[in-house]
């Protein structure tokens, strides 16, 4: 714990120890698939190692997250490059043919965005059931609106059950640049928000070092599932509501919360 | 486990040991955390060192239980205050700034009126996805009724199914003086329920030790989930009813159990 | 795992080695706690000792089952009395005060009743969600009947999924003499199901040996979520349906299963 | 670790080491238990040994897959017959009575099916909530469509989310030479499909080789969770539409994902 603490951040020109920061990563990597947030190679975890030139220590692309270890994690630059020389060691059951020199997560874009957008030290993508069900359930919206919960106070500079949180939704896509470019744009759009969804795809959410992520991932995660188990008994806005439909359920409001708001 | 045992509780005048109740604390924190009870900092266990003063082990703020140590656990007096030269490392994931001496819960102020008025030896707040979004659905109803539930006789004092358990639900505030007066004041007024809920915030409960705490914790969140999967399947009470509609699933009780009564 | 199974069954005067079954019930109690089938203290597990006289090695009362060591099982006879001179410590956390002499569970008449009538060499008595559920659901109706699903295939003497299973519910009560006597005639009643639920209160299920058993539970408490998770999709008769209602859930039919029957 | 990646394949007339298959198939088979995947003796997991003449290592049938060691490990031929003169130790709590020989797993025929049909290096069926449910569900649809996922992008051969994936679902039979037949067809009928599910029996699918099979067992049950939960919200079509239905849910598409296609 002690040395996690100490590997969590970096200053401007400095770098942070790069063993561990690596092993840290493996070892919340395989935690987050052990709870179900990165099954079947999915997930991606990333710190920085300096901020100027930026550098990224990330997980390789294809690899069940179960079975992560520290040798497999990459270092990459700020055009998503994998070090020149690593001798990483991929893991064998990762999905590219045994032999191929290891690569840098194929969001490793997105990973760098946050971390310059936001000065994060740390960025963190879960694929969760509950955030896979709620970015496809509230796509339309744009995003959800979390509002009302004491556990909202633990994400960074909330103080206040009262908060208003909102996570933007945006489309999913396989070209990596065009992607990071929107991701780039509604963190430019949005910038109290703590993260982020595609759709279909899952979270994405960030802290100044590994610590304040992982605490970002699990109220996140949390209150996700909350509004996704709220959505089952009815209290959330239907998603299916028509303008025809004379249901109680219907709300016409599209956030929800605990309830500062009468409903 | 003979540990746990002999640190459990405090007479009138007598000091238990600090380490072991710690040691129980800390262990206890890490458990809750696995069970999805306390995460991202959430949730705060605390025990009763003394009596006159009264004097309680408290899990700090900001803290991941999931890496609760015995050495972050302090000792508050009965203003809440933490002992002075405590040299408590606080671990490296806290909320505080690295550096910062390790504060007492937020929540320290709850912890002494429950066990001042209840005469509590230990005090757990959790804070899990059912105690969220059932404090969140019923929070207009002022309350949850629980019976008919084996379950039940789980309870201190409870002998038969058939019992009736009334779970306060109170509005959640940030003013913790507020709140702590809030919450002496629905002990007061409902001197036979084992517990009470922080709308859209967790389940209070407590016990003579930590292990009849944590049993009724277990219980406790046990009988919440049961209701929140009622709830879907429509058997509940709808929380949204209103006197227009029709539909089969309008009961109109405000209690509800496994069925000693007829519905 | 060698021992478990030659500690596993009683013939007719044989006597199973008492350290051996303890150590088993001891650590099956402790791992269905972590699968929440024995929280708060409930649940309980006994295993034939020998068949006459009667004796059964039984779980104690109010004991937490995440912390069940061999220590704390129980001998005790056909009339449900524990072993004179019995020295079992019993773990610090019982409900019971600490230093009474520990006490078999309070369901030892069920379970001696099982194992009498059925001739089972261990009976397994888990208080799960989704039993707690469903034996509430269908209270009215009596009984769940499970068909059409694979995993009945695993239950003793089945062979093929189009098996047609009857778990009867009986009404939960605290007078054990009575409660005995209702599981008595249910299963002399109902010869061929392989277990029953209590109302609000579990499932008991039983088998040739602690194996078994443990099969037979894994086995009923996967039917039984499944059961609740299709009656939220709507495709198991709805319990509320009325005489009057015109819903087309309502299928007046009281079996459900994976499909051999058009639906 | 290492061993499981070079014990993962077998080319045309090699041989794998059978020791080390055993090893990797006994763990996966544990995991796969302690995830509610392979309960009650259900499940059954094979990798290949050799491709002519077809060989597979394959587990036991009516083994607690909680306890499967490596020495209960089977070795079949292309018959589906158990090696002559193998002595394995069948773990004690067996569904067949203790002392018979080890049977090799019931469902050898499918194994063999898939990996001859297939030519794959690993079969692996689970038994899970979810696809339980699901194959009930949509079983007169004769199958499930699953597209927009980002997690489909895992499965061999998949490059985007915009995959459209097709889960037949087959009947279930106990006449295994009928059900290999069915499965062969539907084998032939749906070459791109990765997997099938059986009727209230639960899910098949595979991979080149174990690690690439358990890939696709995380990335599918995965799915079938979503959809499940996705059904609840009524985001699904219904299954229970009928002709005369008005309700605003009823869709009349059979597909569903997460968004490609507005709804």
């Amino acid at each position: 714990m002690a040395r996690r603490a100490s590997a969590s951040s970096a200053g401007s020109g400095e770098r942070v120890p790069f063993r561990r920061l690596a092993a840290s990563l493996a070892s919340l990597g395989r935690e987050f698939h052990g709870r179900g947030w990165a099954l079947g190679t999915s997930g991606n975890l990333s710190a920085v190692l300096s901020r100027n030139p930026l550098r990224l220590a990330i997980t390789p692309t294809g690899a069940d997250k179960g079975e992560l270890a520290s040798a497999a994690i990459l270092e990459v630059n700020a055009a998503g490059r994998a070090r020149n020389g690593s001798r990483r060691a991929l893991p064998a059951n990762a999905k590219s043919p045994a032999g191929t020199a290891a690569q840098a997560s194929a969001e490793t874009l997105l990973h760098l965005t946050v971390a310059r957008v936001r000065g994060a030290g740390a960025v963190l993508h879960t694929h969760s059931i509950w955030g896979t069900v709620l970015s496809s359930e509230y796509a339309r919206q744009g995003g959800i609106a979390i509002e009302g919960y004491e556990m909202l106070k633990g994400l960074a500079g909330v103080r206040t059950h009262e908060h208003r949180e909102w996570l933007p939704i945006l489309e999913n896509r396989q070209d990596m640049t065009e992607l990071a470019r929107s991701v780039q744009h509604v963190l430019e759009k949005h910038p109290a928000s703590h993260g982020f969804l595609l759709r279909g795809h899952g979270l994405y959410t960030w802290g100044r070092d590994l610590a304040e992520a992982k605490r970002h991932v699990e109220i996140l995660e949390f209150l996700l599932e909350v509004l996704g188990r709220r959505l089952l008994v009815g209290s959330a806005p239907s998603v299916r509501k028509t303008s025809r439909s004379k249901s109680p359920r219907r709300s016409g409001r599209r956030k929800y919360g605990s309830g500062s708001h009468s409903r």
